[in-house]
């Protein structure tokens, strides 16, 4: 079969062929996979940075989001059938840890992450366990359910407070950013500002339909918080731009007993963080890894569904796999949203 | 001044001229009434039914939803200055109890209710302590202002849980309960479902935008939300219409472990209820009453300050005070959303 | 192997000869059952009332509180290996609904019932599915081990709410509200007062360290509970009784904005409830069913293996699986706490 | 009167002559004061560290906790009158803030501090607002009743979140660590471990009975807590110590969805903190300032009246007020618990 593959240590992946995956495990799902959808942790492979130098082994298929239909399914497997169309996550949990028995699968202690730990989803098969798997709504377009998986971030991250009444401020409005204006949109804010300072990125935020995108880099963020907002300050800070700088100016902009969901993830693990400030105001900080299994996949679902969000501005380009290099090319330009690999019909 | 007054026991109220009230408490603030709008309880008054003959002392001034300008402030108000447009709680604090002390005013040991213990807002003018107003922003219509306060009931049943991907039944399309269908909508609700019986309220609950509306008595509820809902049921129900088989019939339509906020008041205060279901669902049931002080006005606030609610089709009649036996009829009639009582410009 | 089993439709249990049950599913697991213990639902089924000719088919082997040993695991089983010590649940989930899916395994849409839908546990051997089983730590003795279940239900009840600082009201000190006594006591409460009828019961009560013991019977609940709380009333109640009094005068009761947790299951369904008393009062009402899979398992471990919880004195008697009849006789007078039976060393 | 003075700026208090504060607002209240306690705060302003140098205009009067009796009422007060016990809130809010009209006075935005923007309670007399007020119950011993402010931080940190079933570190066991350790045991912890590097504390830790104490000067933090727990980690940390090593590690040490509460005030507002650590867990951090004005203080209140928490260890020593050079030297010396002041009798 045909698969985006990291040959050997070192920049880009190579589209060449490769053996089908098996169904080695009672419970494992093979799958056809439809669409895929390139996320920063694929760029940072393609890129082979520091961090990805560090964790993958190679040969190694990339990929981890992704819409494919199941193939074939393991004696085991009880809730899926030959014909059914699913999404999955990326995150492959042991089921018997302390999370995995508590409701908290999505931090297993022992979780296999996919694409990143074994072969990923940018091939025309793969294989996984079928305890990751979320069936697919036929009204939900392939171009969407692919993108399931960082929606589910920004459904993790905005649906961690109430956002009713509330003034909220995104930091960053990259494609998991820009989809959190619509579920901030669509949870109540009473206004969601943006802040950015790439250009293409601040018209896809005011696309997105922001009310209010703040360039730090040009002008004066807590004042225009403080204008816009009557000196209220910020309710709820969605920190989703991993800039040390927009973490601190979003808690420093938080008003005193507020609430911030943080996604980022920074340069370094030890960062300089204004923690008296924080002291001072009680808030409460949740940070986000993932997506809960599977309570933020049954909110995604249902709000595509139902139609109640609106993705299109935010996946802005559909690809064929062929063309992976003009998907990567795109991606580290920053000049995009969520960008599709068409893989299969 | 003008005022609508129950002289006697009896039906009806009479439209008169009694003297100003005056500020007496050091902490009183005297309020020219602009707006003010019709409860249900003012229409129980009106019609002087049992609870009406057992609670109110005649001659007393109705009312208790209004918006009005400050005139005077006593000598220990510190919030408020003559020419401030105010609206107001009904629920007039004693401050100093359990309730008071720890967050929960709103349903205070010993509360006064404006329009039912004290004279009312029916009038060109009303005194209140400062600590029941709420400042109304100027970009606020004046219409808008004067129900801030049923909307507030509105808000503190559908915010009791969060609603993002869930579908909520609402039964009742009455005005707090149209109201309600406006904040699920804007709450991330999957999907609104109301539940209701009369002609005038079906078409009231659709134009608000509730996603399917149900009317018990010609099809068959359940029937219908299984059908809407692939199986699934509802997850929330927000109860405001006060009837014991509405209730019941939203329990029972809820997935199991899922949410009810209950607003509405019963004829009788035991009811038949279906509480084996109830715990067999391992449900969480919320009982509402008043409006949270002031987190409940904040919302409201902000969600008509930024524009977040429309509340144009909801409030669907603007009468001069002189014309207030109108307003009842058509409040009588059922054949309305709330009603405004223009007092004054 | 021996088994207690209802062989008829009819009153009691036979101790009787039957075939060892096999593993059949990948994922079963073979148990030598060590001790069993003695649930309200198995006197139901020993009684053979209403509800158990209604719902149980002959034969069955009854029990579903347990502890034993594992012999022998299905090819699927990940997590468990002959000789570790298990407890379990009683509701064997699908794994594949929405509750099984969101965290909500406790109330599954498909839930099958250990000893009501199925063979249970009052016997030498019983085969169960991996997912409800709960690995005993070494430390927690056998008798303590086999009521975990019931256990579990003092403390999904009683931790539904946090107790620090609350005035709790337990109506019903049969063996799962006593343990609740001891839950709520180690959960910070400032009293712990009981409502209960029975002399036996109300001993036990004091045995467990309640604060206040009252017998409604004899004396004026409300005075009592207003004298006690200098006439702040309970914050919380945790109804156990199954009486539609305790339940109302629990309601009656709590100081506005409390919460109510009911485990109580009655009579009929639909009883009568004072809901306009719970309307005003603006009280949160959890019902409750099972135990979270396995949050409450947790709990309930780490409190048992750290020693934090005592319960000596509501496991108060122990008998040998022959004297089965004097159990449930027991059972039926009322005059016990869990009752043990050993059925292996 | 005699009052404990900062005359001019620089090192220690003078003990002398003032006079006596007077009732100026309508709801200020004159308090003859019976004991007061020593807060680190206190020991910052006696040292005359370079806080306190930026932050107190002299000449001023220290102290802040504290109990006694009120001789004089303002014209307005409504709640109180002369002969009441009563100690206080700290944080004295505007009550018409965002905060403060919202449940969160404790964190108003126009707050000032006793003892640290006004003159204090090391005094005879001290007149504040009725707001900050709380009645005494007169089962409460005075020593205890003055102490209600810090053990409020004690209790706000450590009920921020539920911790039954709960492995608990507390890093810093100096006196609102010791009583953190009170409340964590009484709020149903499987454990409470404790942080501490010394021995005057970490003895004090063993006293109020932590389950285990670590010396992480001496022994391997991480390797104790993971023999202790057989490998689960703290579900949750106390942060209260202010040292950033103190706080990284307990963030280190924290499973996967643990919760932190954080009291500590670190020397510089920017601290290194571990956050990709924090995010990849999905954990919630809640700051904490003050205490909730007044839900903290009804916890205190109820568990000290109906006995539930026992201060005897951690308020360590009684001095006359004349004797407050030997309380600021003890507590500097860091062994002591909490000292108390008398003042009067």
């Amino acid at each position: 079969m045909k698969a985006l593959i990291k040959t050997e240590p070192g920049e880009g992946f190579e589209l060449t062929n490769v053996e089908e995956p098996k169904i080695i495990n009672s419970d494992d799902v093979k799958i056809r996979v439809l669409r895929a959808s390139v996320c920063g942790t694929d760029v940072h492979i393609y890129e082979w940075n520091k961090w990805a130098e560090d964790r993958i082994k190679t040969p190694q298929i990339g990929g981890h989001e992704f819409v494919g239909e199941v193939v074939e399914v393991g004696p085991e497997v009880k809730n899926l059938k030959k014909g059914d169309i699913v999404s999955g996550e990326t995150h492959i949990p042991c089921k018997v840890c302390y999370q995995c028995k508590t409701g908290k699968m999505h931090v297993c202690k022992d979780m296999e992450i996919l694409g990143v730990d074994r072969d990923g989803v940018f091939a025309e098969y793969t294989v996984v366990p079928e305890i990751v798997l979320w069936k697919i709504d036929e009204s939900i377009p392939l171009k969407y359910a692919s993108v399931m998986e960082p929606l589910g971030n920004a459904i993790h991250t905005a649906t961690a407070t109430d956002l009713r009444g509330k003034i909220v401020l995104i930091t960053g409005a990259g494609p998991i950013g820009a989809m959190a204006i619509e579920i901030a949109k669509i949870s109540g804010a009473a206004a969601v500002i943006v802040s950015e300072i790439s250009d293409y990125r601040i018209k896809m935020a005011k696309d997105m339909g922001a009310d209010l995108v703040i360039n730090p880099a040009e002008t004066d963020l807590h004042a225009e918080i403080a204008k816009f907002t009557d000196g209220h300050g910020i309710d709820v800070l969605l920190e989703m731009s991993g800039s040390v700088k927009a973490l601190n100016d979003g808690i420093i902009a938080l008003t005193n007993g507020g609430f911030a969901s943080i996604l980022g993830v920074y340069n370094d693990n030890e960062i300089p963080f204004v923690m008296n400030t924080a002291v001072f105001k009680n808030i409460t900080i949740q940070t986000i890894t993932g997506r809960k299994m599977f309570e933020t996949w049954h909110i995604a679902s249902q709000l595509l569904k139902y139609k109640k969000i609106d993705l299109e501005k935010v996946v802005t380009h559909e690809l064929d796999l062929k063309d992976y290099k003009k998907a990567f090319e795109l991606m580290m330009s920053g000049k995009s949203g969520k960008i599709i690999l068409k893989i299969a019909d």
